[in-house]
């Protein structure tokens, strides 16, 4: 595909879970192509499946003002892997990509934009290798996309999470019991551990560092011994627990077994996804939006725009790939609260 | 008990679950006990568990300042109920009202606040059976304190409720999903109601309607085929369903069931409970502590304070009881949303 | 202008300031106009201006969707007033009022449907008595409007003003300062009255009760002997003081000219009118909007919803003309917040 | 001074203006200090006064507790500038500093943890010049700490300066005005450039940009003529205007008598200093607070905690001096921002 001649006419979607900051994002994306490089903008609804199924619109500058505060995605967003096979009607399903590229010559596009997390990563990567010009932006409220430091959507969830942390606190204290808060991410901990710290939580627990029942307990206990009757858990839903149980509730009941003290726990849900972006995730996106439609009058394909080192840069989406960006155990954050003495659930060697 | 002297010796205790507002409200009887009638304040710790065990400290006027806008009570909580028997070592333990009266007397008490919901005034009104001089300030997040038209920390509770719904309404739009919320309230439903209908829920599910599934289901799909997707359907934890589910996820299987629309539910739990008030529950509490304050001043006992057609006012706790107020199905709130086109779930005559 | 038949089409307008619910308010009318009577909606638009220029846009429901949580208006307003004669090209203009007229029969509208505060129900009174069929909501974040207990976008311009009032409150401890801050409200104290209850106020100012800045002064220094060197004054914009000042501006002066105690002053200005309705105010919004609706079907004309004693009522527009609901100095929370040490600068006689 | 023996009693100031998370910082080297070094911790009244004045009280982890979310300082602040030489009774008092050194050994420290922003490294640098152990934490809402990529402080501004920002959109909007918003800020530009784009404001105008009114007027009026009547424009207090005025109230006048077009001004003020800091401040006023425990506990004295690519480090007290970073005019984000329409006010060359 050449690259040579002036890019006119590119796409955008969002796909994957919702995530504070997506129109914040294509409002940057947009308003740069249209006012700074004169493009023409369509915007394909419902992720991969509005490209497969040439179900779009164009965007005008006008549709793109008013945005930069929402929460959700004006595009819709959806699931879809176009790449993963389904048997259909006894057979499997190979046109979806086929279809893609084959509105996306139809169309004239000369790039497509694509606003997700780790598995839009992973389509982009492959419709790049496929011939097509294709430019990912990377938003989670896990943060854990690889190759970059950060993703918007995190600085929102971080607040929707601390302010859940802060209202347990008081009941807590005022009760004396062990409140238990259930947080999103299932492989990457970065939510409950920033949000765990920020909340001023006694216990954090996440995927990354295995934590011990016994351990913990000896936590809450020895609080308990010191004059503090109550204690904060904040766990990720990703850490060690029977499937038949949420992580907050196999806890609630371990902890309640081992020490006797009251507990109770809360799952937080949807409601880390969803509403306004904060300011920084607002301007995170911006400049994330505004960054990919230069790439695309430079020509810079086949990336992901990324921040490292508080500078904008791209790293090609083959190396995303799906690749999670995991927390360190050593990270300076968690050893920093380690000398505050927060638990990591990891501290006592325990003979049972 | 002579009521004639002139009253120098209060106590306060809050009772119950934690509320936003209850600092207020401390701070309400406390600085009008001192500064407009020099009375000495004690504050019982952990409700009525510190006047059984005679654990209280005084409240100074200093201690007072600051704790406006703090959520939880400086005092602790407890849902200790003094008249509920409990068998001890194989015997009925009649002794802690006892103990009350004794600690009561010993320290010259002339009055005691209990800052509670429903079981608080129960307990409160057998307490002034007994000849103590007893106050009540009706809080509770559910509203359904019985003799007043609205309980302090209501406000702040749907004020975090509908923040959630406000979340998951574009969560619900990005993904076309139907979102269900379950929100606190065992017997009444004016949380709900109240969040469902400032959320802009399409269907409002609560205790005192009884609901049928299956017009639940035709509404979403009613809106479905109008090109409306999505839904957000509001439900109070009180509704009918099985025991060994929460009423979220009994509702979630059967819509989905049903209707084929994928659906996601969230159980916003105790962070509706914490947190600093918003400023009409501050004032509300505020009010309600200085009206106790000047009941005291009065010998105005064996009342609960209250707020009837917008003025302050007192019941008698025997009146109040452990009655409850609930949400009448044809509250003009009700009545309103119905013609707006808002769901009870009870629309539908359907044959199955 | 008859009123037997069945009332098909209607107008909406908001006209006046800014003021949160407003769209809340456009809802609540439209979609009970449209969903229960079947009616055609046309709005307005810039308040009464859209009425005289025939400049209008039919609502459908799928406008009205999405707007609950919305500040602003959709609608646009104006501080048009049409019975206020201008010279134009040196000739008085009567021309507007009939202008409106014209409109009205050329529309085939059987009601116009005003959204506003004193000023607009001024105006509709005198519509409807030029024989309009006219129904008035009232609204304005200054809570004064005549014939109702409260009008929508008072709760949320409380909860914006007290959320200023506690940030000032940390920087007042932190640095031993008076701070000062300026609230809304030419001529009713409402605003500051209940932000200044709510935020902990040591010293609240109204329009309705005129201070003594020595007595100001000695509230201040009361509370340094006291150990309390910091204080903060919530203060309208519309108490007596010098037009080439601020409020805030000139207490700030005589404070610090006469107790030497640094000072600091805030006027919180157009924030407190704008972003999105708090949860009460979007119910109260959506229960007049519906009630107005109900009026239309029910030929309740020339008259403007209103709460009374918690219940939804009408008024006669004449009755509410432009007539102001002020503070009474003796109100209960004003009496109560006296007796818990908080002055509003009249307590002291004073000597000069 | 010798450094070789292990630190065991440290003091903690806070000096300077009032901003969120100070509290944060003084938990984090409190915290840190007693839990993992076993440090003996003294906390100095008001700033570099209290060690003028030897007025302080030792701070236990109890009264580390419940701080975190808390705005302001639990040690209070003041301008004191113990090294400005001020005239008393005719003669320059050159005493201050030898107080505080005269403090300092009376109460054996091994280091003083200064907290505040440029005044306050300046005051700290001559302290370790004359041999005294410091660490320097910065914190200010202006982000203009020299040495460090940012301060905390800065995201609680950023936060409520946007909020305030989205409300004056409502308002704009709905009246077609141009609203002009004031934010803190005399020599860096941060917090305005950072708000504005996150508010989406039209118009930024920042001391290090040199603004043209006429040009400022100019895209208005070209926003006017593309149907955009309305304008927000976000003004940093320290840009050049007459010095009679405010910024914004300069302004306010100039684009309306350029323009015609009804202007509004607001002043956000003390405002932006105040309340509970976001989550993001929290953990890093936490993080430069444990960082600066362990500065002292490896003897790394004479220096400023910093942050520097996301990572914690060091630099010198000495080359942090009062310098100030400010806002560079080819910031990548002026550069997107402008990219995407948003003028800075020198973008049009004008012939008078």
């Amino acid at each position: 595909m050449e690259t040579s001649k002036k890019a006119q006419k590119i796409g955008i979607l969002t796909a994957g879970g919702d995530c504070p900051g997506l129109n914040a994002a294509i409002r940057g994306v947009g308003k740069t192509a249209i006012v700074e490089y004169g493009m023409e903008v369509l915007g394909f609804n419902a992720g991969y499946l509005g490209l497969i199924n040439n179900d779009y619109t164009e965007l005008k500058e006008s549709q793109l003002s008013g945005i930069l505060t929402l929460g959700g995605t004006i595009l819709g967003t959806s699931r879809e892997k176009p790449y993963k096979m389904v048997k259909k009607n006894g057979k499997t399903d190979t046109h979806k990509p086929e279809k893609i590229k084959k509105n996306y010559k139809k169309l004239g596009l000369d790039c497509i934009v694509c606003i997700g997390g780790n598995g839009t990563m992973k389509t982009a990567s492959m419709l790049a290798k496929e011939g097509l010009n294709v430019i990912g932006i990377p938003k989670t409220i896990d943060n854990d996309v690889w190759g970059t430091d950060v993703t918007f959507g995190f600085d929102s969830a971080v607040q929707i999470a601390t302010d859940a942390i802060d209202r347990l606190h008081t009941t807590a204290n005022s009760h004396q019991r062990v409140m238990i808060i259930e947080i999103m991410g299932h492989h990457a901990g970065w939510l409950a551990l920033y949000s765990g710290v920020a909340g001023g939580g006694d216990i954090i627990l996440l995927p990354e560092i295995p934590y011990n029942i016994r351990s913990v307990c000896k936590k809450i206990e020895n609080r308990y011994e010191d004059n503090k009757p109550y204690s904060i858990v904040v766990v990720a839903e990703g850490i060690d627990h029977p499937k038949n149980q949420t992580a907050a509730s196999h806890l609630s009941e371990a902890i309640q077994t081992y020490t006797g003290i009251e507990t109770r726990e809360t799952v937080l849900g949807y409601i880390q996804r969803g509403g306004s972006p904060t300011p920084m995730d607002r301007i995170l996106a911006t400049r994330y939006g505004a960054h990919a439609a230069q790439c695309i009058a430079e020509s810079n394909f086949g990336t992901m725009v990324a921040m490292k080192n508080n500078e904008l840069t791209t790293v090609s989406l083959e190396e995303v790939g799906s690749n999670l960006r995991l927390v360190q155990p050593e990270h300076p954050l968690i050893t920093k609260a380690r000398k505050m003495g927060v638990s990591f659930g990891d501290e006592y060697q325990l003979i049972e």
